[in-house]
């Protein structure tokens, strides 16, 4: 089977229709319509197999992963997914894997109503590199930089229990039943808060989303802004199930240091207070926690019942 | 040194500085500002080492031609181009390569006025994906699908000649010389038809770009049209150094199978061949050929004194 064919069958109708793709999948470039009024959130990510998922994934969830690490990057600006473009490298036209991965990409895409406008197949090592557009309204997007002495900080989920269940796919961590089951799939189909992201609009005074993991993130974040951020261990939000596979300690360094959460890192200011409670509290809001504060000053620093804890280092793709 | 620093060292401020990027690298996302009656244009292509161009190209070399194709693409739409995201495998970090690719890739986006402004880089076999969007006024893009029978097909540029140089590259050709280094430059350094393409709106009933060969892709756009297309094999431009090295037969078979080209094919109705005249008589118009005419029916032939003549085989990423 040649590119072409192969792009029309498992891509030409992947994902939502949408009435404002004037030109999709076909031409030289797709065509798209911008809403007056809003401004365009783009971004991209790349998955490189046996560095961001392991060689022996299941289609569906690369397909998966490869829109979810974009969306989250979009629901940290507070922008709504609407056009997505996937270049996509492999060693050989496998048609089972293939239909895999249009089946997990089209099912994220089909919930956030996310059509591909475009792509391009190449052959080579399995790498998936998509890029995401989203549109919000002029001037409300959240940004990294807005922090201040004061504002609270608040993490969505339950941070650590995707890194956790890489570990135990990998064999660096034990477990079994029901829980090990829940971790394993807190990995394989992260779920973007972009629903969540929109809603914090003129609520949140800066936003990240945690993909290497919180404290490196929170790092970035405080650093754009230039501030510091004090948590406090005992309130980091740990899932029960990460708590009883791998004890409280390791548990934190999970949920401080493991990538791939996709959950997202916030600030709030004082006088916002109230309407962040009001959110956290409306349907389909998910678990919202505050772990910290931000400070005057730089850097990111965790306290514990006895001082402060060393951070464990976040995912850097150079150095991994 | 780690992915962000890298980054920020090589691509944070990379090609041209626009009014219209909000928030570039550095964010999340890219935050852009579309102007109103504009619609957005929109590709990707991804470049595999060994595969798309050879594994001892110049890292200056490369770096242009991964934004070269993109502008192809949206040249043959009529766009302007505006945004870059860059996605980057490499296999590890190494600063002399770095400094040479966004060397060639600035250059290129400084002339054709664009912004890189997000992207990603991942440790993994060479290759680079680049999406790129642009801009141009709601209604008037070029299309595939607008050929009709009795419009004239024509080709801007010398095609065949990349593809020679290339084959010079790779010893498939002997040559040496002035004609030698005319026909690599051809490949190493493809100049989109970018200002040419937004002046074909208006005049041209349809375009498309030719990277995987002449043929070939006159057979995807006469495909989109509905039509068929007859070329007349004497009209094919054949550049003086192809003809020098390859001798005709061969000449032609470059011409018309050889792919890296980046030369706009086109079609335009009798009814507007006085403005095609004026347009390229105009200062700055590449040579442009009328090379055959579209006619009802469907599929491509090529006629040459004695009757029909063969079609060399295009460029499939997954046959080639």
């Amino acid at each position: 089977m040649g590119e072409f064919e192969l792009i029309d069958r498992y891509f030409s109708q992947l994902g939502a229709q949408r009435a404002d793709v004037v030109q999709g999948v076909g031409d030289d470039a797709a065509l798209l319509a911008v809403p007056p009024g809003q401004q365009l959130v783009t971004c991209v990510d790349t998955l490189v197999a046996g560095h961001h998922f392991p060689h022996d994934s299941h289609a569906d969830d690369i397909g998966w992963r490869a829109l979810a690490v974009n969306l989250s990057d979009l629901a940290a600006m507070g922008a709504t997914p609407a056009w997505a473009m996937l270049a996509l490298t492999m060693p050989d036209v496998d048609e089972e894997w293939l239909e895999g991965f249009a089946a997990g990409f089209g099912a994220l895409a089909m919930q956030h109503g996310v059509a591909l406008v475009g792509g391009d197949t190449t052959r080579g090592p399995l790498s998936i590199s998509v890029s995401l557009l989203g549109l919000l309204p002029t001037g409300t997007a959240l940004r990294r930089s807005g922090a201040r002495p004061g504002d609270l900080i608040y993490v969505t989920g339950w941070p650590g229990d995707a890194a956790a269940g890489l570990a135990l796919l990998q064999g660096r961590l034990q477990g079994h039943g029901a829980d090990r089951g829940a971790l394993e799939f807190k990995f394989r189909r992260p779920e973007p808060r972009v629903a969540f992201g929109s809603r914090l609009r003129g609520i949140a005074s800066s936003c990240i989303d945690v993909s290497d993991g919180l404290a490196a993130d929170l790092g970035r974040l405080v650093a754009a802004s230039g501030v510091g951020a004090v948590l406090r261990a005992a309130e980091l939000p740990l899932s029960r199930a990460l708590y009883a596979l791998a004890g409280e300690a390791r548990a934190r360094d999970f949920a401080l240091g493991g990538g791939d959460d996709y959950e997202l890192l916030y600030t709030v200011a004082p006088g916002a207070r109230q309407q962040m409670f009001q959110l956290a509290a409306s349907a389909g809001a998910p678990a919202c926690h505050c772990i910290g504060e931000v400070v005057a000053g730089r850097g990111v620093r965790v306290l514990g019942e006895r001082g402060e804890l060393p951070i464990p280092r976040g995912w850097d793709h150079f150095h991994a």
